[in-house]
């Protein structure tokens, strides 16, 4: 074992793992390795102080003691890979255990210095998967602001008023970009980022990842999918909600019938140990069930439940474990979110997004935000 | 040729390249390759018609069709390394080139099919290093809101009041949150995020990543190093100014003038095809000619010129060419950082940053903010 060490060589901004064993933040690459329980930060001139003293690491040096260890034995411009091997020589280490991620521009150099490198499948921190209380608290407090936001929108809606098949508000059209913008300056005022909300009128909607723009209709449904993360904690939150300006089609009621019912079906299957696989095919039999297909259409797009059930939620929007097809375990502790959703171009868009705490005796709704289909 | 293609397997919020060959966004990882000029995205039912829309791809496949064949062959839960397999085995693809941030969670499955994966040196994409004018458009664009926003919080130092050693305005002492707010407020308003930007009175300034925080200390320079993205072209901004409320010591006095002078010997050093560390070393010439020393002080501490001159501005924050100890090339249309500094914590720290196109005869200073080190 002690001949063994993990390694990341990337930055803790875009990579949640690195940042969850380090505590600390970067948004440039950096050196990680773990030997047992020792935490080892090697760094620039430029970091090192900033790494000693805000990060959890028990061990902090300079990367330059080591690249200078190699030019001495030899290496004419000592990369990430030359450090690294003066640090294991000194550690007596031979086996690098290292993320997926990790690229493979370190991967083959290590190799062809001897190392054994070898994959750590996910997740390389179980426990990242089991919230503790607080990192529940954090993600609770971003759904908060999400909450306050979203509501903020639906009261632009209620106020404005329909005029020719449109939406107006203070003598112009409502757009999709007013709309996050209103949400945009409750995020900004609390701290939170949401760069990608979705505010995504039908037919837009029935591209689950189209961010929506343009003039809000009338009586059609108006998919709002909201994940902000604060910039305090780092912690995400998520939801989706569909809402019509004026009336509704029957056809798009009994759309937001299925998906409720489905998304209900989803969240009272949550239970600890069970599958994520589970839950998905719980939400899909109601679909079944009510003869809602999922498929290619005559024109080339894919319609109906055409994603997956949900996601776990944390230091990263998407992370384990995962709500669909393929096999996951939803331990006591995950948040994971439910968010079935149907997509016809002949019909409508609806998704609707809870995130659940899956508890001793089943799951916990984070979500407090009522759902209905219309908006008078 | 025909027999080898380019393949990431990323995601393009984070992966830059990614996004400059597709022009796709997404935050989730998916499959791009390309075969000869021939740009190919595999992508989920979910992300299908999207990528169909936005991107720039010739050929935009589900990866459903891919991983139905993969079962076909007997592979039980197909991943993304089956599906490129059975994509690559109709078009007679055995020679992988990725980039080196390519996960060795992929490129050890390719390797075990039979597939040659082989690193592509930075940069992937050498056109990308040679901006555009509509890049350099773009870079000037999010450099002008900078500037609005630096002013804005210069004004504020210049509104404030010295009182027992503090810097007051209406009523509180300024802190570096406030100020941080101020410009935050504009790049709110004109669509840019800066989540990292640095306020940091010395003696915080003394770790150049130290993003600063708390009371604001008349009589000591305040490094402001203020990086924003454009939410809409996705293009950074980069400057930084070193300022005193109140009256500079003399030693901080002749730091900023020394780093002034570094920064113009390194801004003049610029022409097309000279090395980025030709550059580097023309600021560390001034700083070795003015006796100022860099290394390990008595209390472990790294002090002087702990950083290297600079980095290439784009769609990353620092992407390539480096101006710094290791060569590079900085050739006509590359948009670099001139960001020289020195610290010491029994004096001060200065930082001076513009950004620099490198044109035909030299460069041109993209960055107008004007230069100065006290704020009466």
């Amino acid at each position: 074992m002690s001949d063994t060490a993990l390694l990341f060589i990337d930055n803790s901004d875009h990579n949640s793992d690195l940042y969850y064993a380090t505590g600390f933040l970067a948004g440039d690459a950096f050196l990680y390795t773990q030997i047992g329980n020792e935490k080892i930060l090697l760094m620039s001139d430029l970091e090192y102080g900033r790494a000693r003293r805000e990060s959890r690491a028990d061990t902090v040096v300079l990367t330059k003691t080591y690249s200078e260890k190699a030019k001495a034995a030899g290496v004419e411009r000592p990369g990430y890979v030359h450090i690294m091997d003066q640090f294991y020589k000194e550690r007596g280490v031979k086996t690098v255990k290292v993320p997926g991620s990790f690229g493979l521009q370190f991967a083959d150099p290590l190799r062809e210095l001897g190392y054994k490198v070898e994959v750590t499948p996910d997740p390389v921190f179980p426990a990242r998967v089991i919230k503790r209380a607080e990192e529940v608290a954090a993600i609770e407090e971003a759904q908060r602001v999400t909450e306050v936001a979203v509501a903020r929108a639906f009261d632009l809606l209620r106020a404005a008023r329909i005029k020719d098949g449109k939406v107006w508000h203070e003598g112009k059209v409502l757009t999709a970009e007013k709309l996050k913008e209103t949400m945009d300056e409750v995020f900004f005022k609390e701290h939170h980022t949401c760069p990608e909300q979705i505010v995504a009128p039908w037919p837009q909607s029935c591209d689950p990842h189209n961010r929506g723009s343009g003039e809000i209709a009338a009586n059609v449904p108006i998919v709002f999918d909201i994940f902000p993360r604060s910039l305090k904690t780092r912690y995400w939150a998520d939801m989706s909600r569909t809402v019509v300006k004026g009336k509704a089609t029957d056809g798009v009621k009994k759309l937001f019938d299925a998906v409720l019912e489905s998304q209900t079906a989803g969240l009272n299957a949550i239970k600890p140990g069970i599958g994520g696989e589970v839950v998905h095919r719980a939400c899909v039999e109601v679909f079944d069930r009510l003869g809602y297909k999922t498929g290619m259409s005559v024109e080339g797009n894919m319609e109906g439940f055409i994603h997956s059930t949900g996601h776990g939620v944390g230091l990263d929007i998407h992370e384990m474990p995962s709500v669909g097809r393929l096999p996951s375990v939803l331990d006591e502790g995950a948040v994971v979110t439910v968010e079935p959703g149907l997509y016809y171009r002949a019909i409508g868009g609806i998704r609707l997004e809870d995130m659940a705490l899956v508890t001793k005796d089943g799951s916990r709704n984070l979500t407090k935000f009522p759902k209905y289909l219309e908006i008078a």
